[in-house]
């Protein structure tokens, strides 16, 4: 997997076998952008569904082709919801995303966390700082005991959670991505840099979150690392795209859903990527 | 009822009159619509408020002229709501609309729809798996026991849910509309067919649960009946409209949104429409 | 404060310390509009985080420079989470915000609105109808017993909930601000009417929940009459240039975002508005 060509190919297998068939990837997301999770989710090619209760999640795990879970906002119930669900997933085999998001707010979340290292997620996003706290979290290289993040902000650089998510990928087994400026992705043995995006997605809630959903979207029919390297891409692409024809965080919200909408799967796997080894 | 003149006649008055009035329908539905379904409400004239509480139920079922439910993204506390606020609409004569989304999914939401049969909602909406599936509940004609619901799509076309449909109307008395690429609207004895709308109400999140909340909105001051016609058919206009000026999904769903509001009811009311009997 | 200038300068320093230091309020709000709310909070210059648990609340009112809490869509979790984040916040002193929308709706409501009266929110928000019959809640002047409001719409005019506005100001030592045609912000002392805005603001749910988010975000670096009058200033402008640009709701939902995001602090300090002492 270390020939860029190669690469790009699983891209554009991946791109277009999801707009092909549809494929559920069902969530248990935050309530602040469920919305905009489900409007991405959809403009890639997929199908969405969110659920709150743990039969529910259990349903979601079984008849779609991968999850997506985002610690935002937590409710009472899941505390039964999240271990269910993801147990379900790891002992079915089916792919997940995790979101770490307010990784360090509360003790549930932290609680939550700490059960998920059992049941591997096939891919974690994060920015920076939560990528470096759930490394920390589960005792591997690369995290810290303290975490740096700021309610859902990130304090520290793509680069600093190098260690962090190469560690992460190789407990999993999957891939980890963390975004940034230039997106960081990784499967423990190769690190991708996807460039592009706008600052405007700073200015709107729900980019990461969106991105974790269209992962999960993309790991119906791809590997985990080619799921979040699609995402990326797609991301990248769009937000790009969005930001050289409005000048304000409103207009460009509505106008990156239609670039995600209208990328081609060459166009995303052509958005610039490099390549190292770990 | 089986002269469309007068059938285009008692359109032009609902939405004249939600216009004139601002009636309040009150909502308890799924966390990743309520944004939508709430500024659909308004954009057609009519006023929202949602809540997830027994005796906020109650409450909104005795002050709002109709209310709607939807079955998605169930929370625990919904077991108490939402039979006690289905009893309430039921035994003070109240029309409500109810949305089965995601029928067949959890233990919670089959409990919850065997209960409703008792309360008899005015319209039911859904798209023809929903339909299908909930005959099929109720132990009607036209249900089937298994559903073919998966997630929140259909796989089923609207022809193969007119007898559930008819059966459903005739059990509650009020009008049913099965929702896709032409809408099916029926009160038992006739059947509608509503055309226009677009391809992209399947790229956003939503459709379906707002036109559910518009029609509350129109229930307030017009027939089950009347009302599931009058907001199928400000939707395929809108969506017709809203598609012409439109090439993606996010411009879509905003331009829908501007063609809601400036429909007049003269238009809606000529929206295509065929008439047959049972 | 009786100066205009002063003020004005005032405006100018909050808008511009916003802009720099991208302060965070955090939220509990309701599920209708919490993505408004936030992406309101991101175009100014804040950031910001939304919350259900008791010990998150607790943390966010810790972390964060003010809070924001909104009594929409209240959970059952509610009973314990607002009334310890709203003592955390007193107690440590943190500005904080109250939108006691839907006030006189269900039995939860009305309890936590009871208990909120010792903790003092630094600027207390709403529309007419809430103003006065929360000051009638609290027993102060200028409220009634009889609560006014119709689900979340106001059937009073600000002016009417002058008296109220004032004897809540006075009781909380912050601020009080009365969404209406022209807003009314006081202190207690001084009476400011600001203007602009647009009729599209009743047609598109949460402007008044987004402005309550704002005025937060403000508060952490001015104080609370000053975060409520800067607000109410961008708000009006923002409504104002967005309503000159767009025919209809949705349009002008995503057109209003974008002059948030734009408008200069000199701008916001010049939008009209006119001082009277009480």
């Amino acid at each position: 997997m270390d020939n860029k060509g190669e690469i790009q190919n699983q891209i554009i297998q991946a791109v277009e076998t999801v707009r092909r068939t549809n494929p559920l990837a069902g969530s248990i997301t935050n309530t602040v952008t469920m919305n905009f999770v489900a409007n991405a989710q959809l403009a890639v090619g997929g199908s969405a569904a969110m659920v709150y209760l743990p039969d529910e999640g259990e349903f979601l795990a079984k008849v779609g082709g991968a999850a997506y879970i985002n610690m935002g906002t937590l409710l009472p119930i899941y505390e039964e919801t999240l271990p269910h669900t993801a147990k379900v997933l790891y002992e079915t085999g089916k792919p997940w995303v995790l979101d770490p998001v307010a990784i360090g707010i509360g003790a549930l979340r932290t609680q939550l966390l700490q059960q998920f290292k059992a049941y591997k997620p096939s891919v974690v996003r994060g920015n920076a700082s939560e990528i470096i706290a759930l490394a920390g979290l589960w005792g591997l290289d690369g995290g810290t005991e303290v975490s740096n993040v700021r309610g859902v902000d990130s304090r520290d650089s793509v680069n600093a959670a190098k260690a962090g998510a190469v560690a992460l990928a190789k407990w999993t087994g999957g891939a980890v991505a963390v975004s940034g400026e230039t997106d960081l992705i990784t499967d423990g043995d190769l690190i991708v840099f996807s460039q592009g995006g706008s600052h405007f997605m700073e200015k709107i809630t729900g980019f990461g979150c969106s991105l974790g959903g269209v992962t999960a979207v993309y790991a119906t029919v791809a590997s985990p690392f080619i799921a979040a390297l699609t995402a990326a891409g797609v991301y990248n692409l769009a937000g790009k795209r969005a930001a050289n024809k409005v000048d304000a965080p409103g207009s460009f919200q509505v106008r990156f859903l239609d670039e995600l909408y209208k990328a081609t799967a060459e166009d995303i796997a052509n958005n610039p990527l490099e390549i190292e080894a770990v």
